[in-house]
């Protein structure tokens, strides 16, 4: 058994601690496993019915996330899966108890009903009027078990709520037993789980399941269910779940109700909205009007995973419970859904930067020099790919030749200015180019593009372009120099470009001695350790081969020169 | 692999349109899977800094969780681990970017880094100023790699939340970067994880872990961690995870942190709470001040079991862009910690009924019935124990010998009225007998006791009182007649003896009336299968064979004959 626990014993003492740390409405009632709300000293004189559920632990959020102004006054908790003592409820209604008496929400659970049961009759002899609602929503036994006799799940919460709001809104004992019996008739709940779970004392799991098997109509103690059944698609499980429940409820077209789509403690968020997703759908294809909806994990078992369904029929009485404000922790809050799915048309792009109105001289250069590059990547395709192979994923080769082609492929009007060259250029390889390379290649032609908008560039305007290009790739990335990548070679060639440039060499000498730096960083990566990237996990392994990034650049800046 | 899921390629798209029907202030961006505020069309003219996040799925609640008013205003969801394009971030911000730009916050992966920086270099061309903050909050690795270079994981949620506030509140883009910055550097989380989580599209599990090991300091994205470790109390790998953070963080007496307490998917609310009880004390055992704290699944790796913890240091200015009001529906809300665990006291019990003030002549007949019962129930334990055995747990004959001793252990002063000595006796049965019996047996001699308050009971009297007692044990168990247990002695009983009272007959001859009905019902239910309790799972088995509760109850009736 692998849990996040202490001692097996201490789980609900620990827990509770750690959840009422955590809730400010909350407290610890002394000696015992029992969460009240804070406030109740305060609250003993009030003529508001006390509300009071619980059961055995395991079921988290439930049922001390449920206790706030607006809900719960009291959540009564058991060892894990056993139901607490009649004392322990008896404390807590005479904790949370004023004149207009308490009452207890039970799932149909023997232990639960026997214990509740009596505290409620020790209460009455004690002068608090108690009353108890026995909840059973669980249909997936209807074809053996009568509606009073199945078990309560997930549903109950609901019960909570429609009392909670009713007791705060100042209803008698009756009137609120009354709303949370009706509330409990128009319930239906049932899941499926596709595992076990293990109660920390007991170390094991409660049933084992085959691979390809999940279980239909789980109880929520590790219990096994109706049926097992091959494992299906998301939707034909829901489809399973919500045609028992509205079989079995009545619910049919017109009827309006709220949707409760509870995750048992080991399923994760992602599955429960494809269970949501495929649950609206159903309910509408069937005309049912869902009027609030929520996803979550509001009763589980354990770490559990699977999921249950719960549908309550409302109306605007019982959905105006539903909406009154709580403070309970784990109530999820109203439950809205939107009429429809919506989307937000994308706005058309920006009109990309214009380039430089008059043409300029040294654009058949700049094209020429393109075009040189895009026959040295194809040249050297081979050698690139066996560098790549050695530390990489090899692709590197056959990405600039993807490169080369787009190169080739970009239309007359693309070589107007610098900056709209550079720009197309970097469009053409983020479109045409995989992996990183893309990414990296198209980020520094965009930001040196920028960088010469308007611009008829000198050979200081070139050197800063490709300064603020060589920056752009190392943000991009988070590499610097040392890292084994084509920082190594880019990053002292943009160097030794601006310092030629400073010294008032010419811009094809600045190129050149640029181009020479270029190298000597590329060599210098053979004898470098990745430190980033696939080629970090390989460690020394890589060593004595120069990075196939690094070299690449050299490649281009030499048919550019 | 058993997931609620339906083709592993749609998971993505499914879950979004899940989430969002259910999320009334956002909307997918058509053609994506982008998740954006659903007023974004009319905020495009703000002037408020758009906040944008995302990477890849399977992280949920994160990313999509988190847009809405105050947080983000667009989340952009690659498939299941992978980044999303450049072209879908590029399409998110073109979608809710104004004039006052827009920061991507982005978790340190290159695939993100890469994805989300070519679109903000992309977006930075169309004319939108846009800046990118990077998290990389994982200590775990604090020995080899370097504060920038470590992964992204659960802080980055905090940082949505710094930047969401900033924004709403109309820093600009400069100053909710700065912001956002800041925060990542005060941060730092580390995981442990129990177990590996599987891609929907790779069908098995990332890695394997023996039966008593976790992973300490694990990504999010099913990846290794830092070392395996045998497994621990929950206790001792919070002071793991804790420790590792302050030391990295350098948080020590006198700082000021938020605590995020998240589960990794498949983690159940009860042992997170047992994680942030141990948190907390650590916490304050080194004199560090905890301002806020959440538990929850904020940012998870599938169903992974596990679970991660982060330390941001807060100062008045960021606690204050924490509390700030969002409508993003995976925000937890204020995360106040309460100063100290408060503990109501329990009220002492309210005086119990008095008994009538003028001693009762039939009194002595009570007691000596009573001592009758105890006795006959002695006499009749080695059957009682067979017949239970049968079908039952087989310890009805011990209880009922445990309620014999109690009975006669009972004071004198005990007999003072009918009303007072059945709820002693009802209160010593509660204390002294474990099983059902007891609740049952308590109940209803509680429940009559509270009829017979301030009566001098005649036949009509008592015979009333036996009622009601066999209506509270049907209550209680939900048992009626035919169901093979107790009520099937008592149900009938009732009749009779409220039937010959009506006939004008004697308390005696009522009596003996309503125990042969008993002595009938019981041995009826040798024919009965059990529809309830534990007897119940034996089906047919019991047939033949008399309810043990049922002849207990003979037994006792006959006694007080």
């Amino acid at each position: 058994m692998k849990k996040l626990v202490n001692a097996p014993l201490e789980v609900v003492r620990e827990m509770l601690e750690g959840f009422v740390a955590l809730a400010p409405g909350q407290a610890l009632l002394e000696g015992e496993t029992v969460v009240v709300r804070a406030d109740v000293p305060a609250a003993l004189g009030a003529r508001r019915v006390a509300i009071l559920s619980g059961g055995g632990s395991g079921h988290e959020p439930a049922h001390a996330g449920y206790v706030g102004a607006g809900m719960l006054h009291a959540a009564v908790a058991g060892d894990v899966f056993t139901s607490p003592s009649a004392d322990a409820v008896l404390a807590a209604i005479r904790a949370v108890a004023g004149t207009a008496g308490a009452l207890l929400i039970v799932k149909n659970y023997t232990g639960d009903r026997l214990n509740f049961g009596l505290a409620a009759e020790l209460a009455r002899a004690e002068g608090i009027p108690t009353e108890v609602v026995v909840v059973a929503d669980d249909v997936a036994l209807r074809d053996t078990v009568e509606p009073a006799r199945r078990r309560g799940i997930a549903g109950v919460v609901l019960v909570h709520k429609v009392a909670g709001a009713a007791a705060a809104a100042g209803a008698s004992l009756a009137e609120v037993a009354r709303e949370a019996t009706e509330a409990a008739s128009a319930l239906g709940s049932m899941g499926v789980a596709l595992g076990p779970c293990t109660v920390p004392a007991a170390g094991r799991p409660g049933f084992t399941l085959g691979e390809g098997e999940v279980e239909l109509g789980l109880g929520i103690h590790g219990e096994q269910g109706v049926r097992r059944v091959a494992h299906q698609p998301a939707d034909a499980l829901v489809d399973t779940l919500l045609s028992t429940i509205v079989e079995d409820r009545d619910i049919g077209k017109g009827e309006r109700v709220a949707l409760m789509v509870n995750g048992l403690g080991g399923t994760p968020p992602m599955e429960l909205a494809i269970m949501t997703r495929r649950a609206l759908a159903f309910l509408a294809e069937r005309g049912v009007k869902v009027e609030r909806a929520w996803q979550g994990t509001f009763l589980s078992a354990l770490e559990m995973p699977g999921c249950s369904l719960t549908l309550l029929k409302v109306d605007d009485a019982r959905l105006a419970r539903l909406d009154a404000a709580t403070q309970a922790p784990a109530w999820p809050g109203r439950g809205t859904l939107v009429a429809q799915r919506r989307v937000v048309s994308t706005r058309g792009a920006l009109p990309t930067i214009q380039g430089h109105p008059k043409p300029q001289p040294q654009m058949a250069k700049v094209k020429a020099g393109a075009l040189a590059v895009a026959d040295a990547w194809d040249a050297a395709e081979a050698k690139l790919t066996e560098l790549d192979s050695a530390a990489g994923d090899g692709d590197l080769g056959l990405s600039l030749a993807r490169g080369a082609a787009a190169i080739r492929a970009l239309p007359e009007g693309a070589w107007g200015t610098p900056s709209g060259a550079l720009m197309e250029l970097g469009q053409a390889l983020r479109r045409n180019i995989g992996g990183s390379s893309g990414p990296f290649y198209a980020t520094a032609l965009l930001r040196a593009s920028r960088y010469l908008t308007n611009k008829v560039p000198d050979a200081a305007d070139w050197a800063k372009a490709f300064q603020v290009a060589v920056e752009a790739v190392s943000e991009l990335g988070g590499a610097r120099p040392g890292d084994r990548t084509m920082v190594d070679a880019l990053h002292p060639a943009a160097e030794a470009m601006a310092r030629a440039v400073r010294e008032g060499k010419s811009l094809g000498e600045a190129w050149a001695e640029a181009t020479r730096a270029a190298e000597q960083g590329a060599e210098a990566t053979a004898g470098m350790t990745a430190r980033l990237g696939r080629a970090s996990y390989l460690g020394e392994r890589a060593k004595g081969i120069p990075d196939a990034g690094a070299a690449a650049v050299v490649i281009w800046m030499k048919a550019l020169g």
